[in-house]
């Protein structure tokens, strides 16, 4: 069973999102193990404070060194034998999480996520305790609570036996490198607006041929980044290129 | 006050998040209003079903177009007057979210968020219902409600009013295009780990020189993308160009 550990201020905002849905799913089936713990319980100082101001001045807290160190430690000192596990800091100054770095944390036995709030960390904890630093991307938030969801939701789908049909784990965005081709269900027609007719023709070779098109146009127009690292045939590749110029004329 | 509702098959997801710090607290002083709506309510079939088999074959369910347009639908009619909401569907193929997108959605006055489990949506939801598509980044998830949370944070912190401090919505990582420098608190001495001189030396022209080398610094060694559209002065650029060199050698 994998062992997943959060360090937060505000383990209630993790009651929703790990008991529905998939990743609910997956703690009942014994898959997982998913623990918010209230870092505060770690300060060492009678009023409980977990952040003090910055040396050399400036707006903001810090979150203090000890809690973050105190709470890592008493988490590797319960666990039987093994090896220690990941300590991943989540902040805007880490490295952009990927599906390539989900499937990295998805081989871990145990990982601990540390959320700060406040204008920082103590430097120290980056520098003598974490093992990776991440981001989820290029905003802002007010605390590292929602991208520890984010990167639990992603590993958890990974592991074996979490989802239920086996080949979706595969076929999503980004996995193929492609972004998906239209999809559609009944019914056939939804107010005036029509099911394409390749569709419903049960002609299977041209409805693979036609949802090949649609995936690499969209990823085209939206997404033409992702084209370089996709696995595409060079009749593919001219065909796109085609595209791309009338796209511009 | 601005509005923001959530489309969602878990509206149980949300109850956390939209109840604890900052969000929670927005909530308490009437600068955001914040709703989870479960979508199956608006299925107009007797089993409640809000999914389908996919035209054409393949794995995997897809959202129907009915419940979806009906929630939007029956939002808007609610609505005092009034301009229309922007209906954003949360989804691989969507956009990547950015600041400046947070930074636009903080203009409105209505937001709805559509959140998605299964294969896909119906094609129609996104030709004919939405205005914007987002996707919070280049990983898999198992649904769009986390993705959800990721934007309304970054939406509501930036409300006026919402955070204590003015000057920390502007300082942040992103919003001056450079990494942050880094951070440290008392104790000044952690085990034998020392805070750098320079920041209890007391001379503000000095740390500050240092904070900007430190965020500098960091950048080019992290996320050397972000450097080219930084605001820095020429002999700024002339002295990162040295440090990259020596960083090769």
């Amino acid at each position: 069973m994998m062992r997943i550990d959060v360090l937060t201020l505000f383990p209630e905002m993790f009651d929703g999102v790990f008991g529905a849905s998939i990743l609910g799913k997956a703690k009942d089936k014994g898959i997982v193990s998913l623990e918010a713990i209230n870092f505060r319980e770690y300060s060492n100082n009678k009023h409980n404070t977990v952040d003090d101001y910055p040396y050399g001045g400036g707006g903001g807290m810090v979150l203090k060194a000890e809690p973050v160190f105190g709470a890592v430690e008493d988490l590797m000192a319960k666990k039987e034998g093994g090896s220690r596990p990941r300590v991943i800091l989540m902040c805007p100054q880490g490295e952009t999480f990927t599906q390539k770095k989900a499937e990295e944390l998805a081989k871990e036995e145990h990982l601990v996520l540390i959320c700060g709030h406040y204008e920082g960390y103590d430097e120290r904890i980056r520098e003598y305790l974490v093992t990776d630093e991440l981001s989820i991307g290029d905003y802002v938030l007010t605390g590292g609570e929602i991208p520890a969801m984010t990167v639990i939701d992603s590993v958890v789908r990974l592991l074996p036996g979490v989802l239920g049909n086996e080949s979706s784990a595969v076929t999503d965005s980004y996995s193929t490198g492609l972004l998906e081709y239209p999809h559609y269900t009944r019914p056939a027609v939804f107010r005036d607006w029509e099911v394409p007719e390749v569709l419903i023709s049960g002609n299977h070779a041209k409805i693979e041929a036609w949802r090949r098109e649609q995936s690499l146009l969209r990823t085209l127009r939206r997404r033409p980044d992702l084209l370089e690292k996709a696995e595409l045939t060079d009749k593919e590749r001219k065909w796109l290129a085609t595209q791309e110029q009338n796209q511009t004329t």
